[in-house]
């Protein structure tokens, strides 16, 4: 540790300058000549039956260069496991913002015009928007032929259920049988949006040849260009995407949205075709987290051992599945929390409803199964009359023990971290006035590697650049940076990570499942150890000494302990280049490696005004295994944003639906935390390395979201002694819970 | 050779599509948002002490947002060994076209107009424009300070001379004493401007940072950021350059020419500014072919054995020194053209003169040497009354002879190909018309390959992409496409090569010297090839097979013989991405090779009309030592193309200077051939191959240029018995030799 010189200190985005003076070039602001603005129709109506469209007035407007719908859109579905999905409605809608045509025309004011000149005659259809109720054998199905499609075999292909899963763990009704107590209670969570800063935004261009190219703010370059060649059935070489600078994604600038629509549009005018979503756009097309129901019934000895757990979980999926993988499935295993329960029996469904496609967000599934079991865990602590942070460290997983969600072999300890948090937030020592209360939640998360390359190679003046695929979304850059700064032995400011095309760049994964700092972070690692060794085997020969007589310092390399013996990484690269196998690049690709179990607690402390039912956070304390921090500015960034976006969704983010349409699709009426909202926050970093990662770096994105909205509904609990059972936890809520506690 | 299935076959440029189509975007189509338009302030007078300059008025103008003299610019000279070149003019302007200021503004007719609201005051000095004349010791001096410069120590430098050597071998005053005859003779070529189709453009962009982003028509990015570095003091990591697509280069895009101006306007305006040149700029300020004064004594015994021969070439350099090689005196080795002469003294001078600095020009210094030698050969065996092929093939340099030119070990048989030549232009047997006449002219070229690197990565669909740093000058990405295809495995739909810019891409060598399929070409093939054995390893553990048992067809790895039993590069991919190293991604390096000669012969059969002068070519005939053409039609192209650039070269073009300024600035009076001009050319590829170069290819861009001046001469030579000593060939020179002969 003491020996790092790049690795573990705190530095600024490499690329901050540009991020804060505008130069930063996002998706929109790309401009080509002969580029034309193109525009989508959107269904007004959750379902329906598309009776008639009529395009002929729209084409006829002045400046309008095409129109397009179903027809002239390929007829394969794409986007998920069970590829359901189409560019454009054909024959029916299936939720209030679905795409049915789109225009390209000269400037946007006549795409908005046209759009508006497109007549579509509907016949209306009823609307399912509980995911349990849409789960019932004999509900109105979203999907009437959907058996026909090219669906995974293994699925559970039931009704609207589009995906789902069990687990089964010893035996629950024995565990309910030995239960001093049994808990059984219903939560609800509501659907959020990412709310990124910058709506969707895309440019496609159609070369003579038919060559692709796409601009895009997208989270993944290489999945864009995998689901569009795809969706176009063209071969990787003829589809290139230039992921732009990007201006928030949490996960939900992943799947295609409009990209495939500039496409079929660029196609048809053979010029550039640009489409800029505006928010209300944004909000009714892309892909939200995921709305829930989950029943919990647990079963408990009196001394606080929990012995066994049924639960259900209800996601609604909305009108489309997106993603490849058995979500329900895979989320239902985590219903255990970070505990130790001998007897489970879980279950889980992604169940179609009449809203827009769900996606992924920040930690997809967690927090809403943190608000749910760390709620309940709370409840079952009150039904006891037991101190809450004594029943979850009983109950605390530890080291060695069977678990669903992964090996804990890289884990803290989570008491510890329990105690450390308890400590942070004066639990114990800081009294609470009236109507305050503190509230604590633990969380995990599983932080994956995935296959990456990078390539690194030494300027002709010595400094190193670096060549990547994948997109910096959090200053993933930066820490690229770091790594190579330390491996190779240059300083910072002369290393360059720069993202390429996917022309050009090696093969990345996309930036999401907190994996790049672990995946790119290793392969990075791998290219500079690789020229680091090239560049001290070209110094021996040179110095006449052996490589383990050398040390590199600051782009020189010498003789340990002879300075003035010494010659530079710029003398190194013209031997190389010269005669010695030519200039020094080396691009190097490493593997996926299995997940680590990162624990995360937060303690909220709140004050509730009894008059109005608000809500006031006074501070979070977030205490999260970081595994080692690469950059440490840049993991409380994470950590104070994460929580942040954590406390949005827990008291105020929420969309929606009057009669099956979103009624809030603006920033206005959809509150995310402003920088009034939010209290001082305390991070904690403790470093327990993962292995097979670099310095033991965990991911860090996603944790600090998972359980700040189940701290502060155990907070408002505590200052109020009513337990909210949905998210949001507003106002109106708590005040109609205090007033029907009075009643 | 049976073996191949891409390389050696005829194939269309992979880009065709785009450049034919006009979709290809060259430097003048960037524009970015804010871009302002610059313009520069040429010197009108070729020798002149500025006493001042007057910004005042231009800065005042509405829309002018910068105007910079050399105050603004570094004090660092740049451009060449000697370091001579400033940004702006300082002091003195030493060339009619010489940069004195710019203006950065909205528009270009404002910036236009700003350029002429400057005012500058001159005290006029007189001017040297004759090579030989500039290098008297007594010679007014074009930089009276130069000594004080950071120069070569090893340079002769002397009044104006600023580069030359000498070359002695064997005893030439023994040798002029055994001779019987001594010919005597003195050749002048002229300046001549690549009039490539698309001027020099150039936009430079600062961001906040400092960091410098240049596009450019150049044809080298990393020889440009190099030089960009140096100009400005900065790291590579905080200059990237941008090769834009190129329209024609032939040696006049490698040095910066408006680079630097447009990143000192866009360092103080803050905004990005783009320069475009119009032709009559173009034509003044960038770096021609050198004209050039060569005299030659040749002793020759009466059977046509050459004994020995004194030479003396002085090359106008201009007004500064371009390249950081010493021109003049690599150059005069030459001067024995491709022959034996046993007894040399040869020297040669670079020296200033009052004129547009002059720089690469396809082959650059060839084509004036073989007029002169070539010319001066036909000259001997006219004295001599020999048949000139006969003399040529007695003294035709032979494998195992010592040259000063390099090893002939890989080249073709010159006889031989003086042979071919004779046989396919129908020498002894085509009979000639009154008027008509036939030269030949013999040539060498040495290419040689430079240090490259390339990364070529397998997709995730088992397509190919290439990433490259080099600017496709000629049809090059074509020939890497080809190799890698070849080598990988896959058809050439499946590959793509895309250059980089210098931040992204391995670096790469300046596409000049008809070395990119020779260096690129070596780096790329080695990529391919580790590439494939990694398939090939990956197919071997998925087959259960051995490696030498298998095959690869189409994308697809077979066991020998067993088609069925194979697995396709998709899957393989898979394979390596899941679990098997990573995603499959090779970057390679190799050095720099020994220059291999090849010899060039060229006929020209040509009709002149006795009353005018006016030469009609009837045919020409190129015999060229391609060593393997890799792609037979992109060679055909270029011999084609040089041949004809040879034409114009020797026929018609030439930068014409009135007191000391250039008269003839566009392309209405500097004529180039147009169709029209241009004979039938029949092609020869004789394939000698190469060592240490892939399957055997010899650059092939350069040597068609080099004999065609000359050839025509001794076709005019051979039609009307007149022999015309300077270029180009006039008809004037044509019909005043004729009527001098007359009287």
């Amino acid at each position: 540790m003491a020996s790092h010189t790049a690795v573990g200190q705190r530095v600024t985005r490499i690329d901050a300058a540009d991020r804060v003076t505008g130069r930063a070039r996002y998706a929109d602001d790309f401009r080509l000549p002969g580029m034309l603005y193109g525009k989508l129709l959107l269904s007004p109506l959750p379902h329906a039956r598309i009776r008639r469209i009529d395009t002929s007035r729209a084409e006829r407007l002045a400046g309008v260069k095409a129109v397009i719908t179903a027809q002239d859109a390929p007829e394969h579905r794409f986007g998920g496991l069970i590829k359901d999905r189409l560019i454009f409605a054909r024959e029916k809608v299936r939720y209030a913002g679905e795409p049915i045509a789109a225009v390209a025309a000269v400037d946007e004011a006549t795409a908005e015009e046209a759009i508006h000149l497109i007549a579509v005659e509907y016949e209306e259809l009823p609307v399912i928007l509980d995911p349990q109720k849409a789960a019932a054998p004999d509900a109105l199905l979203v999907h009437e032929e959907w058996e026909t499609y090219l669906a995974d075999p293994d699925l559970p292909r039931r009704g609207n259920i589009c995906n789902g899963g069990e687990v089964r763990f010893g035996d629950v009704e024995q565990g309910f049988r030995e239960a001093d107590l049994i808990v059984e209670e219903r939560y609800e969570t509501q659907m959020a949006h990412q709310a990124y800063i910058e709506p969707h935004a895309a440019m496609a261009a159609v070369d003579p040849s038919g060559k692709i190219t796409v601009w895009s703010t997208t989270q993944g370059q290489f999945p864009l260009r995998d689901a569009l060649a795809e969706i176009f059935a063209l071969p990787h070489t003829r589809i290139k995407v230039i992921g732009t600078e990007i201006g928030g994604g949490f996960g939900g600038k992943i799947a295609p949205t409009i990209e495939p629509v500039c496409i079929l549009l660029s196609q048809k005018t053979g010029r550039p075709v640009k489409i800029t979503m505006d928010r209300e756009e944004d909000f009714l097309d892309t892909t939200p987290r995921r709305p829930c129901i989950v029943e919990l019934k647990t079963g408990v000895k009196r001394d606080g051992t929990l012995l066994a757990r049924e639960a259900r979980i209800y996601f609604a999926t909305g009108a489309y599945a997106i993603g490849r993988y058995n979500f329900a499935g895979n989320v239902c295993r985590r219903l255990s929390g970070p505990y130790y329960i001998p007897n489970v029996h879980f279950s889980g469904y992604s169940v179609y409803t009449n809203q827009q496609p769900c996606g992924a967000f920040r930690a997809p599934g967690s927090p809403q199964v943190t608000f749910a079991c760390e709620s309940h865990m709370e409840s079952i602590a009150a039904h006891l009359g037991m101190d809450p942070i004594q029943l979850r460290k009983k109950n605390a997983l530890r080291k060695g023990q069977q678990t669903a969600i992964g090996s804990l072999d890289d884990s803290a300890d989570l008491v510890a971290l329990i105690d450390r948090a308890v400590e942070e937030s004066g639990w114990y020592s800081k009294p609470l006035a009236p109507n305050q209360g503190r509230g604590i939640a633990c969380s995990f998360w599983t932080s994956s590697a995935q296959a990456g390359s990078n390539t690194v190679k030494l300027n002709q003046d010595g400094t190193v650049a670096v060549t990547t695929g994948s997109i910096d979304l959090t200053g993933t850059h930066t820490t690229l940076a770091q790594i190579v700064s330390e491996e190779v032995g240059v300083d910072l400011q002369q290393v360059s990570v720069t993202t390429a095309d996917t022309d050009v760049a090696p093969v990345a994964p996309v930036s999401a499942g907190s994996n790049i700092t672990r995946s790119m972070g290793a392969s990075v690692k791998l290219a500079a150890e690789t020229l680091r060794q090239k560049l001290l085997e070209l110094a021996a020969d040179h110095l006449e000494a052996n490589v383990h007589d050398l040390e590199i310092r600051k782009g020189e390399v010498y003789v340990k302990g002879v300075p003035e013996r010494g010659v530079s990484f710029k003398t190194l690269y013209n031997l190389a280049a010269t005669s010695r196998g030519g200039p020094p690049v080396v691009t190097a690709s490493t593997t996926p490696q299995a997940p680590t179990v990162n624990f995360t607690i937060q303690v909220a402390t709140v004050e509730v005004d009894p008059e109005t039912g608000a809500v006031k956070v006074l501070d979070l304390v977030v205490v999260q295994d970081v595994g080692f921090a690469i950059n440490p500015l840049s993991v409380q960034g994470q950590m104070e944003g994460g929580a942040t976006q954590g406390l949005g969704y827990g008291l105020m983010e929420q969309m929606i639906f009057l009669n099956g349409k979103l009624s809030n699709p603006h920033l206005l009426d959809y509150k995310i935390p402003s920088a009034l909202d939010v209290p001082p926050i305390k991070t904690v970093m403790v470093e327990e390395p993962a292995s097979r990662s670099p310095y033991g770096a965990k991911g860090v994105g996603e944790p600090p979201i998972v359980a700040t909205a189940a701290a502060l509904a155990n907070a408002i609990y505590q200052a109020t002694g009513v337990r909210i059972s949905s998210l949001p936890l507003t106002p109106e809520k708590i005040l109609q819970a205090l007033q029907a506690r009075k009643e």
